[in-house]
This record gives structure tokens, sequence and C-alpha cells, in this order.
């Protein structure tokens, strides 16, 4: 099966492949991406602005409808929609609403009916937002702000934008991913990515306890000694170590994987020397990174964070353009019909 | 008494008869009730639309004040504001602001200070919107978003915007009304709706342990049997069954009531073929309704909900029309005087 | 040390003597001061307005940061936000954020890259809107909602602004201040911003165990005994009982507290007889103010209320034009340069 004809490509894209939902980035081709990360550095400069507004998503709705709470992630959102000018309303679900025993199917009903036109869905289950995308009245976008251990597509383009700001292209490039990437829907989406993208090769780093037993199948090498997996890369990205995502003794001790996988600056010595470091924040200081190399000249962090807003500013208002293009289709074969 | 002269009329109208509060259906008549109607019917059309906003309360501060919470009533109302360009805050006392030990008149008090313009008010106990309708400062628009067991005039009244879209008007119409009416508010408000806007028959249906002591005088014939209940129906109002609002065994359990009350397709098959089924949400499927009923071609509950914005944004701007009406009259009389 | 040269001075103005955070009132002049009263006087019509808008910060991030809930003062800064039309976030840390361990600076440095304009910071440590202020990017301005028990500026504003709009100036002015000085963020900012005013005496009342060691080093009286206190008063300041606050037993009960020190309309006669009354709110009735008095002709607290809102919007848009002025001289500077 190639990208062209996966069925996440059919479920996120209109039939002329515009965007219009954004759930995960299986599927999606080099072009498509390109024009996500181009679009993204057009809202760079309106964060740069006074008046940080543009009216493209003025007077929609916009539901952040939150399974399992993350004040960082939704409130980038929550920014990213009122930057378009959108109305947001923020659910809370995980505390609210299913409380009264409605199914999620029933919930999603009401609020389409409420004349929602975007639902940005985070879920601790996998697949939840495309099961929403499958069910959803025509005319709702729905973007995934991570699901479960399967996808966090808008981590992921942020770090490739990140990345291209840096590096300039892709091409040539070597990127390492070091830490848990079995707990890590961040990592599935960034190997995706990197290689549509075009990069030379993504190495995953971690111990056999935090890699996925079919790691390579994902595209990517695998090293388990940091020392070698550091070797001439252009680009490492540390993941959080989610102590609370972890069930069991994976690891002996905090100390013992710092010790072993921990970024100091002697690891990253081992890196090309304009290696940068990149990670999805909140940083661990001290369990997966050294002080000093998160706020040292290398760490481009702080950079993923505005591009985050941007690059979400970006899915939302293509995602809304392509339900647009798509409603618009309809009502002329209806009128032909 | 008559409609014309009692104290909720004289508290929710202006001099003029236009709306200032929407407290109760009690004493409000046919004619402004229609003219609800009509203006809701015209905001539908605006929740149709890509910019989905009016400016009718633009540079307005809306205080959603909710004692008793409630995520789905609050966020109707709140997207109902915002449709309306107002400024939204959201209180949830319950969990919040009294617990410093202030009292209900004093947060009131505080709030007016702040230069409110709309208190939507939701309290577990009855007459709390009353109370503070009859305190409020000259200027505060106060809405019922749902008080104890007595009313929930905007959940009727999205209920009546229903039946009409559906039946054209209510003349010859037989509704009923099923389940727990003893602990209903909703049930009071359309019980007097529906009379007043001349329905022909409103028939409430229940075991005698659901069903207040007194239940046909507020206006509706009795029926302890669902089958001879269902006879000639044109709308038939499931109620959702309140389990944490039945204090004690009022029935012996929920798959009993269900085999009695619970509108199945075969209790449906007996009302008229037409008959539309409603439900104010969220629904038990296989409590009170069964699925095949909620989804199916004469369910119209998700109208319901999308109708409900309009009639919210249709009491909001109405009952804000009549607070400045009546401030600009005390303003020409102070010059006269 | 005088004013002009203090580290809080230099921290809070810009080289042109714009204010450009607001963290205390210890270093700003008289002429600094008088102008947040008049900007804010020209706020005051703005919240009789039907349309309670206008576009100072339209297109800005105003992030309401509260390490420290309090609904009441979160919502007088959400709705000055937003009647200067600003964009709000509001950031219950309390509860959320750093639960995953992040540390305050990281937390910072996040929002910062998301692009806010304007931090409103509420934390229980004296000095965390200060540390904020030090380390924060440029451009960025801080506004302190109270600190532990070292200032809360805008409360100390508002009540100037209420007692200049009833005495005309703080020429001559006896102020009183009583109750618990000593766990009192507000008494040290009103205490300062009496003296900075001009007012002819600032008065501490309170029994010894709730005043700090060093009174009257703040630059004020002290007088145990109410009767005495109260003789010739224009303005009386009731602190709030802050119940939640005092550890161990520093009263009697609260009976006595009152019997000794809460204002009865007894007490209040040997004040002058204009002597207004106020208090920051929430007020406990019986406890430190009786109801007629705080109901009474010479109460202004509710004043004080409408009054904030105003306050807010001053300090907000000063400080916002004094970052904006600094970042003009920046570019013109590198331009030279």
């Amino acid at each position: 099966m190639t990208a062209q004809d996966s069925p996440s490509r059919s479920l996120q894209l209109t039939r002329d492949g515009q965007l219009k939902h954004f759930l995960t980035l299986d599927g999606l081709d080099r072009s498509l991406l390109t024009d996500i990360l181009d679009t993204a550095d057009s809202f760079i400069e309106v964060g740069e602005r006074s008046i940080k507004k543009v009216p493209l998503l003025r007077g929609r709705t916009v539901v952040n409808l939150f399974f399992e709470s993350s004040t960082r992630t939704r409130s980038t959102f929550e920014l990213a929609a009122k930057r378009l000018s959108a109305d947001v309303l923020n659910l809370d679900i995980s505390t609210s609403a299913t409380s009264k025993g409605e199914s999620l199917s029933d919930t999603l009903l009401n609020l389409e009916a409420m004349a929602s036109d975007m639902f940005v869905v985070r879920h601790a289950q996998s697949g939840a937002p495309h099961f929403i995308a499958e069910s959803v009245t025509p005319g709702v976008a729905i973007i995934n702000a991570g699901d479960g251990r399967h996808a966090h597509p808008t981590q992921a383009m942020l770090d490739m934008l990140t990345i291209r700001q840096r590096k300039g292209s892709f091409e040539g490039l070597r990127v390492g991913i070091v830490g848990d990437i079995l707990h890590s829907r961040v990592a599935r989406s960034q190997i995706c990515a990197l290689n549509t993208l075009g990069a030379a090769e993504v190495r995953v780093i971690a111990p056999a306890t935090l890699l996925p037993q079919d790691a390579e199948s994902l595209g990517c090498k695998v090293e388990y000694d940091m020392a070698r997996g550091m070797k001439d890369l252009d680009v490492v990205i540390m993941l959080r170590l989610q102590r609370e995502r972890m069930e069991g003794a994976l690891l002996p001790s905090e100390r013992e994987f710092y010790r072993l996988y921990g970024l100091s600056q002697d690891k990253l010595a081992l890196a090309r020397p304009d290696c940068i470091v990149m990670h999805p924040g909140p940083i661990n200081r001290g369990v997966e990174i050294e002080s000093a190399v998160a706020d040292g000249p290398q760490s481009v962090i702080l950079n993923q964070v505005t591009n985050g807003i941007a690059v979400r500013m970006a899915v939302m208002s293509m995602a809304m353009g392509g339900q647009m293009a798509e409603r618009s289709q309809r009502q002329a074969e209806g009128e032909r019909a």
C-alpha cells in the first residue's frame, strides 16, 4: 500500500488533496507536510506583532475536547485558536461531562448540534480521534492533540518546523531520538515525519526495555548505546521520561537512566558540533537532560514552543479551509443533481 | 389571578411588556412566548453561517453563575453569549467563591459592582433566580438556567421551538411527557409553555411514585399506563431518569422502569405515525429510551440541542433590550422630574 | 536611599520613568501614583457604557498566572483585560501545570515562548513577582496580583482611587487601618500609597499579636485601643480577618475580636461624621464589621469593587505602553549601533 491510497490519507484529505482533518502523519506526503511548514512559517510573524490576530477563523467555534487533561497542550491550542479569532470552548471531559453516564458518541453528537466547527481532541486511547473523524458530521474538522501511544502530529510538525529553521532542509540530516520510545506517541509521529520529509537517517536510542518489539519497522535504526548513537547526529531529540506512564520497573532508577542516556555536555560533544538539541517539554532537568545542555547554545527547546503556536494555527486554518472547500463541492453537486 | 397581574409577570417584564428577566414561564402570555420563538428562529440562521456572530451584546459582560455545576447547560449559554459578541465570565460557585464564607447576596453585590450586565443563574434551590432578580441593581438581567425542582424555562422554550418547527403550530396537538415528573423542573416549565401556546392536551405519564400529589393542578391529564398514555400523541417528551436526584427507592429497578415506561419502538408505534420524539439530554440509552428510537427518524433530540443555542441567544438579547428600554425610561423620567 | 534610586523603581520603570511592570508601590513617586489614578478615572466611564470595551490591548495575550487561587481577584483582572480587548489565558498553577514537576522558571520560559505580553501573577511567596520581572524576556509586563505578606498594589491603588473620589485629595487626611496588619499584604501597600500621596496621618489599629514588631517603621502610628484609634479619622479601612492565614491562637476568639476591634455603629460614631468606611472584601459580617455599617451611608465598599476594574485597566495599559516604549528605544539603539 502506498501513501497515496492509505485509509488515513482518504480520511484526512478532501478529494482535491486538501487537509480537512489532522489525525496522524501516516499517509500524508512530503508536499502536504511542506505546505503545513510553509503556512506555519507565515504565522511566525503574527506572533511577533503587537496585534497577534488574523481573522481566518472569525466567528468559528473551536471546542478543546480533552479527555486526558494537559494544561500545556490545551493552552497552546487555545492561544492558536484565539489568534485565528475563533471562539473557544474548553471542555475538560476527564472531570465533567461524561460523569452523567453519557457515551462519547452522544457527547459528540451534542457538541456538533451546537454548531461547532472544530474539535481539538486529546484522548488516552489510541485511535479515538480517528473514530471521531469517521463519525463526525461533514463540515466539522478534527485535530489530534495526542491519542494514547499512537500519535501527536502537531508536536512532530513543530519539531520539523524547528529543524527546518535551523538546518534549512532535511536532506542528508541524521536525527537521533533518545529515551522512552515504547510509550511515546511523539516518537512515532517524529519518525514518520522525518522519513516523509527525506531525512538521511532516523536513529532511536534507548534500552531494550523502552523500545517496542518491532522498532525498526517504524522506519528507523536502533541503537542501545548512547555513545555510538550520538555519533554524527545533526539533531538530537530527547524524549520526556514519563514516569506516570511506566507501569512496573522497566528501569533500575532515574539516576541509572541519566548515567546511561541522559544528555550531558560530554555526550553532546560526541555529536556533530552544530547538532541542535530538542525536547518536547516539560523537561526533567537532571533526569533526561543536563541543565547546561537545556539552556546551552545548541538548545532550541524554547523555539519549539514558539513554533508550536504557529504550527497549530497552520493546521487549524488549513483543515477549516479543506472543510469549506468540501462543503462548497457538496453544494455544487447537490445543485447539479 | 390572571396572567396579566401575576407577580412573576411584573418581575420579568418592563411596564411596556418587554422581557427584562427570564425566570419562569408563569405569567408570560402567548404573544410573548411567540416573540421568543420568532426571535430564536432568526438566530437559527446565524448558527449556519461561517461567521456565527451578531454584535447585539458586544462589550457586554455576561456572568455564568453556576451554584450547581452543569457543563452542558453552561456550554450552551457560553456559546450563545459569545455568538452575541458578549464577554463571558464563568464562575463555578459550587467549588470556589463562597468558600471564603461570603453570603450569596454579597457575592452578587460584588459582581454587580464589576459592571456585569447579565447573570445566567443555575441553583439547586427553587426560587434562587427570583430572589436575585428582586434584589439586583436595575439594569442587570437575570436568566434562569434551572432552579431546584421549580423551572428550566430556556429548556422548555427550546422544546417549543422544536415542536413548532416540526408541527407548524400548537393547535390541536396532543403532547405526552413521560417519566420522573416529580423531580423535573423541565416538566413544570414544559406544561406551562404548552398550555400557554394552546396545545390541545398535555398528558403526563408516570408511576404514582414519580408524580407530585397535585399533578393535575399543573394543567395536565395524568396517565399511569404507558400504552394508554401513548395513544394519539403528536409529540412524546421523555424525561431523563435523574438517578442522582431520587432519594430512596421510588422504583423497583431501572430494568423495571424501562419495561413499563421506557420508550421502545413498540410503544412508540402506539402514538400517531408522525409523532416526534424529544428528550432534554443527556439520554440514558436502555433506561428511558431505546437506541433505535433515540436515533430513529421520529427523533428530534439533536434539533433540540441546536435550537437551544438559538433560544438562549433570543432570551439573552431580548432581556438586555428590555433592560436598556427601562434604563432610557428611567433617565427620561429623571430629566422631567 | 531615596525613592528615586530604589531597586524597585528601576525594575518597574523605563529610563524615561514610564511604568513597565507593576510589582509594589515602594519606589513609585507621587506623580506616578497620581498618573495611575487619573488614568483609572478615565476608565470609570468605560464601565458605565453599554459597550464596555477599548482597543488598547487588542491582539495582546494576557496570562493570569495564579499560583494561589483567588476567584475574585482573577475575575477582576480577567474582566479588566477583556475590556481592554486582550485575549486572556487563565492558568491555575496551584492545581495543574507544575504537577509534572516543572520548575517555576521553566513554566515561565514556556509561556514567554508562546508570545505572551503580560503575566498577572498571584503567589503565596513574597517576592515571586519581583523574581519573575527580573528574569522575564524584555517586552513582557508583570503585574503583581498579591504576593505572600508582601504587597497587593492594585488593591491599594483602588483604595486610593476610592478615597480621592470621596475626599477630593489626600491633603490633611487621617486614615486608620484596623485589624490583622501582621498578615496583610494589603495593609503594607496601603500605608506606602497613603504616605506617598501625602495623607496627614496613617494609623494602624490592632492588638499587639496582629502587628509586626517594627510596625512604626512602615510609616504609621500604632494604636492598640480602638476607641482612641477611631478619633478624628476621615477614612477607616477594615481588613479582612484571614482565619486561614493565622497560624496558632493569636486571638482568644472571633467574638472577642469583634467586641474589641469590630466596626460597629457605636465605634464608627467616634470618627469624624463624614468618615468613609472601606474593606477589601469579602467581608465577614459580624466578625470585623457590623452589617449596618457595611451597608450604611458611610460605606464605600462596593465603590471599591467598581474602582478595582478601572485601576487594573489603568496599570495594565500603562505597563504595556512602557514595554512598547522601551522596545522602540531598544530598536532605535540597535539601528544606531
